[in-house]
C-alpha cells in the first residue's frame, strides 16, 4: 500500500543531516566519535543546574510549569541583555528567546525567505542552517572564503549578482572550519553589507570558547551594523545543549515578526529551562565555568592538531582554530572522505565528511573533526584508528 | 530610516494571535480572564515535578543536559506509547516527541503543504493551527459543523471540490467550541476519509479531561484510520504546559519526514523536560491527577454554564461541553464581540472574540470563554462584569 501522505515539494530538497545519521550509529557502538559538536558532559555544572532547577520549582514552580509569553521569561531576557551588552549595548526588549540557536536560524528563514530567494553563505557552512533555509524555499549561494573567512570582494560580487535576502555568517570559530575573521576582515565585510543594505544573520555560538588570540567583536557591534543584523547566541556550547535555550538579538519590526513566527512554531520555549538558565546566570559564575572548559578544550585541540599534523599525508592541510570545537582537514587529491567513512567506523572512529557543508561544488576530500568530546588519550587512540582507516 | 529586513510574502497573511495579544494586556492588570486556555496552576503537581527533575538531574544529569536524538528520549517514547495503546496499539517507534502539540501542528504543515494547497478545517477551528498552516502557504477552507462536529456530507463535498492535502480536526472537546463528535459521527467522518484517502491531522489535547458521558476513541483508532492519521497529544493540558512536551503518533514514511523537519526547526525538544515527564509518568499516578483536575473543572464548567445561561439575552446560544476547557457563546444579531472587548477589559473581564477562529466567513457575535483558570466565585464575579460590559 502506498502512503496516504503526499510530501510538500519543499521536502524534496531536504534530507536528514549526515552528522546526526552518523551519530545514531556511533552512539550504539564502541566508536570514538570526532563527528558531532558534542560538549564534554563531564564538564557540565551539574550541581549548579540541579540547584537552579530546584530553586525554580521551589520558588517559581507555578510559573515554571505554566504557559508564558512567546518573547521569553523577563529574568532571562535581562541576563542575556546584560551579557550581550559586554560587546553590544542591548536592551531586554531587543532579545527573543529561542529553543537553541537552531530555532533562531529557522525563524529568520521563515520570516525573510520567499521560495527562490537567495541566501548567501560561507563556503563551507553549517549544514543544519542549509536545511533550515531550504525548508523556507531558499536558493543557497556559496561565497568564497580564505583562512580569514568570507572574501569581501567575492561577497560584494555575489550581492550584486544574486540580490540575496540576507547573508548568513559564523564569523568566530566557524562551523565546520574553526576559522575566525580577524578585525580587519570584519570591518571590510561590514562595509560591503552597509553599502548594499543587505541584512546579516550572524551566528555566534562558539565565540566565548576562545583559547588564545584577541577577543573578536561580533559584526553586529560594528558601527551601523546592529540595525541590519540578527545576532544568534546560545546556552548550548557554554552551558548545556539539552536545555534548548538560545536567544537572538535584533532591532525594529523584525523582532515582532520573529515572535509571531515562534508563536506558530511552538508558542514558547520550555519555561522551566528558561528560568533555570536565568537563575544559573544570576547566581553562578559562567565566566569561571567557561575558563575551565576552555582550558580543557585547548589541551584537546593541541593534542588533535599535533597528532593530525604528524600523520596527514603530503598535500593535506589542516586549520588551527583559536577556539571553538572543530578542526577542518583537507586531504586533497581524489580522496573522498564520505566513501572512507564506513571503513573508519569499522576501525572504531567517526568524523563528518566535508561535502554536506558545501552549498556550492563540494570538496570531497575534506572532513570535520571535533576535539571537544574526548580526553586527550582517547583522541590519540582515535587518531591511530583514523590513520589505519586512511592508510596513513 | 526604513527597516533593512524585507519580510517573506508568507508573512503577509500571518498575524499575531489575538488570544496572546489580549493575554499580554490582561496579565498586567486586575482583569478576570476567561480568555486563554490556561490550566489552573494551583492544580499542578509541583512536588511530583520537583522530585522528577531532581531525580533526572541527580541520576541522568549528563544525559539531561546533553544533545540527544531528534525523535525523543526512549523512556518518554515508551511511556507515551503505553498510554496511547490504551485506545490505539502504538509502538514507541511510532512516536515523535514535539515541543507541545503546537510544534506537531507546525511540523505537519511544513512536511505536507505546498503553497496554495488546501487544508480543510472545522468552522470554527483552533486559531494557532490556522497560523501554522498559513506559514506553510496553505489555503484554508472551512467545513460546516453542527453540534456534533464536522458534517460528513459537507466534508465529502469539500474534499471533492478542493482536493485538500489533509483535514485538520479536533474531535474531542474542540477548541474553541468545546463540542465533541459522538461515536456515530466519528465513524461517518472516518468513512469519508477512508473512501477518499485524504489524510487526517487529529488534534487531541483535551480528550482526557472528560467530566461526563462515554469516553470517545480517537478517529485514528477506527479500523483503517491509523495509517492515514497523524495524532497529536500533549502534556500541556493534563500535566503542565510550561514543560513544552508533546508528542505525535504516525505510521510509515511520514515519521521520518517529520523528524527531519523537527531537526531543522530546533534539533530536539528540551531533554531535561522530556526525562522529567517520563519520570513523572513512570512513578506518579497521572490518572489520579486528571481525576482531581476533572472534578475541579467540572464544577467550574457548571458554574460558568449556569451563570451564562441565566444572563444571556434571548436568541443567544451556548455550548455545554462534556469536558475540556472552553464554552462557546453565540450572541446572534449584530453584536460584534471584538468591538465590545475593550469595554469588557475596562469592566475587568476578558474573553476571546470568536471571529479569528473562523477560516471562512466569521460569525462576529461569537466568543470563547475558558472556565478552567478561575475559582467558581471568581467566575461569578467575572460573569457580573461581562453582563455589565454587554448590558445584559
Amino acid at each position: 500500500m502506498s502512503t496516504p501522505f503526499l510530501l510538500a515539494s519543499r521536502f524534496a530538497g531536504v534530507t536528514t543531516s549526515p552528522v546526526r545519521d552518523i551519530l545514531s550509529v556511533v552512539n550504539s557502538r564502541d566508536v570514538i566519535s570526532f563527528a558531532g559538536g558534542i560538549p564534554d558532559a563531564s564538564l557540565f555544572e551539574l550541581d549548579d543546574f540541579r540547584a537552579a532547577f530546584d530553586h525554580v520549582l521551589s520558588h517559581q514552580g507555578a510559573r515554571a510549569l505554566q504557559y508564558a509569553t512567546t518573547r521569553g521569561e523577563p529574568e532571562l531576557l535581562e541576563q542575556v541583555a546584560a551579557r550581550l551588552s559586554r560587546t553590544l549595548p542591548t536592551h531586554p526588549d531587543q532579545v527573543q528567546v529561542t529553543s537553541g540557536s537552531q530555532e533562531g536560524i529557522f525563524l529568520v528563514g521563515q520570516v525573510l525567505i520567499d521560495p527562490g530567494d537567495v541566501v548567501l553563505v560561507e563556503q563551507p557552512t553549517y549544514l543544519a542552517a542549509v536545511q533550515a533555509f531550504a525548508m523556507a524555499g531558499a536558493r543557497l549561494v556559496a561565497v568564497d572564503t580564505d583562512e580569514h573567512g568570507v572574501l569581501p570582494d567575492a561577497l560584494a560580487a555575489a550581492i550584486a549578482g544574486h540580490h540575496p535576502k540576507f547573508v548568513y555568517l559564523i564569523p568566530t570559530f566557524q562551523n565546520p572550519t574553526g576559522r575566525s575573521m580577524p578585525a580587519e576582515r570584519r570591518r571590510a565585510v561590514a562595509d560591503v553589507l552597509l553599502a548594499t543594505g543587505v541584512p546579516l544573520l550572524e551566528d555566534d555560538p562558539y565565540g566565548e570558547l576562545r583559547f588564545e588570540g584577541e577577543a573578536a567583536l561580533p559584526l553586529a557591534s560594528l558601527p551601523g551594523m546592529a540595525a541590519q543584523t540578527v545576532l544568534l547566541n546560545s546556552a548550548s556550547k557554554v552551558m548545556a545543549p539539552g536545555l534548548r535555550v538560545g536567544w537572538l538579538r535584533a532591532e525594529g519590526d523584525i523582532l515582532r515578526s520573529l515572535e509571531v513566527a515562534k508563536q506558530a512554531v511552538g508558542l514558547q520555549s520550555a519555561v522551566t529551562d528558561q528560568l533555570a538558565v536565568a537563575r544559573y546566570l544570576a547566581t553562578c559564575d559562567l565566566d569561571a565555568h567557561i575558563a575551565r572548559v576552555v582550558a580543557v578544550y585547548r589541551e584537546r585541540r593541541d593534542a588533535m592538531s599535533a597528532g593530525l599534523a604528524r600523520m596527514l599525508p603530503e598535500g593535506a592541510s589542516l586549520t588551527r582554530p583559536e577556539g571553538g570545537m572543530f578542526l577542518w582537514a583537507r586531504l586533497g587529491g581524489a580522496t573522498d572522505t564520505a566513501l572512507r567513512l564506513p571503513t573508519a567506523v569499522e576501525e572504531g572512529v567517526a568524523y563528518v565528511p566535508g561535502w554536506p557543508f558545501f552549498a556550492g561544488e563540494p570538496d570531497r576530500s575534506t572532513m570535520r573533526l571535533s576535539y571537544v568530546t574526548n580526553h586527550v588519550d582517547v583522541i590519540a587512540e582515535g587518531l591511530d584508528r583514523l590513520g589505519r582507516a586512511f592508510g596513513w
